[in-house]
């Protein structure tokens, strides 16, 4: 069984990039961020900012971020952000992201994310719930 | 005469935001020299990074930049920017960016850029030059 | 009568900057955010976080941000911000920021903002309230 | 033998911050890049911006990287960033980075980056060198 893939294309920013003129590692993990709002809204027909609600959690809270850097993206190049969900587990899943440029794999990245709500008796603390069936449906490719 | 407006739309993202759950004032002018470089690849004809190649300088570096903050503009928000030169003098010029969500003006702002080249006889130093009456005739509207 | 300068010093990161080896201009607006905290922080006597609560108010947002990029900062540059309010006005207030590098000055901001508190009838709204006349005192020099 | 570690201090800032009021996590890769110049200055005695010339390299950079949150960072709170050379190897090295805020270790990553020079035959590649000894030998703790 293999989850569905959000793709999307958009162009490196001057201010994207820094002084060896190539993209700086840390916009790599808000594009990822970003990557994973997309897919999320893709495959469960809610708009980023209602999730929590919609599903009665305060979110999903990264807990493990990763990349590595196989080539450089610059100013002005088009790229792609591919985002697919490769595992859940109980209460907490990796999004796995690629990004090409003209093509090739530049950088590939994995974030792992909880499914989080309030503790019942502490609010002030957050605590990973079981992530519901239905959920999980949603992003099988069809 | 008029110059002409180029529009973009995109989404608010999370990292975007601050805690007070609204876009953090500097993001707006990474959003504005994105609006400045989107118009003049409109105008010019020429991607981004050919721009300082194509045209002999070393690039338009902003001396003055400003904004107005009406209203916020939050995650999840589609928002346009319109982006337009407003005013070109004899060797700088002005770029005016509007940026509405939900077709109400948000922020407003300005930046003022030199058209530059390097001095001839001492290469560290930056110098403006008259702007090109070829290039001001590509911002006007047709 | 003159209200007091907060100073700060750091060093310019390679994450600050741009393709041209400069700080990208968005940077200096979370500088001068900085230093407005800071600032506060000397004046009153606040921890930042605390601000909010211990005067009632729900923050100091921004409507207005400028800045004059006179001269560049590079990586590795070490700088000095000074933060002053040079007028407070009945609910909003402004705030002048100069960036020195080696002891000249090389950008010049101004921020303008509200003394900001929730609307009584309306807790969606954020309304301008009087600046206390204790936290103007806090401002003037000793 | 061990190598030894830079320290820092630092105050979280609202532009770090995102609408959950903690740290957006791309900015912990800021802080890392951050931490492996610091890093660097501290044991090879050489200023960021020289570090390049002084070695005849063009740079270390990143092809790796990765974080583990194991709780927030807030706005205001003071942190403190230890980084250390975990792993040299022939052409690349290990740096790992530990945040910690209030004494608890918040935040743990790794990066790798090789020892980078541009190829004899065609300097447009950059490919990685070996790493001399005498540079190892100076991040050995005394």
């Amino acid at each position: 069984m293999v989850n569905f893939v959000s793709r999307r294309q958009f162009t490196i920013e001057w201010a994207h990039c820094d002084p060896a003129g190539i993209v700086f590692n840390s916009r790599f993990f808000e594009f990822f961020d970003w990557g994973t709002w997309i897919l999320f809204e893709a495959a469960l027909g809610v708009r980023p900012p209602d999730l929590a609600d919609a599903f009665r959690i305060t979110g999903i809270p990264l807990v493990d971020a990763s990349a590595r850097f196989l080539a450089p993206a610059r100013f002005g190049d088009t790229v792609e952000l591919a985002s697919q969900v490769s595992a859940f587990r109980d209460s907490d899943f990796d999004v796995d992201h690629q990004l090409s440029v003209r093509g090739e794999l530049a950088v590939e990245g994995r974030e792992t994310r909880i499914w989080a709500a309030r503790d019942a008796t502490d609010p002030a603390l957050v605590k990973a719930l079981s992530i519901p069936d239905e959920v999980i449906a949603r992003f099988q490719a069809q």
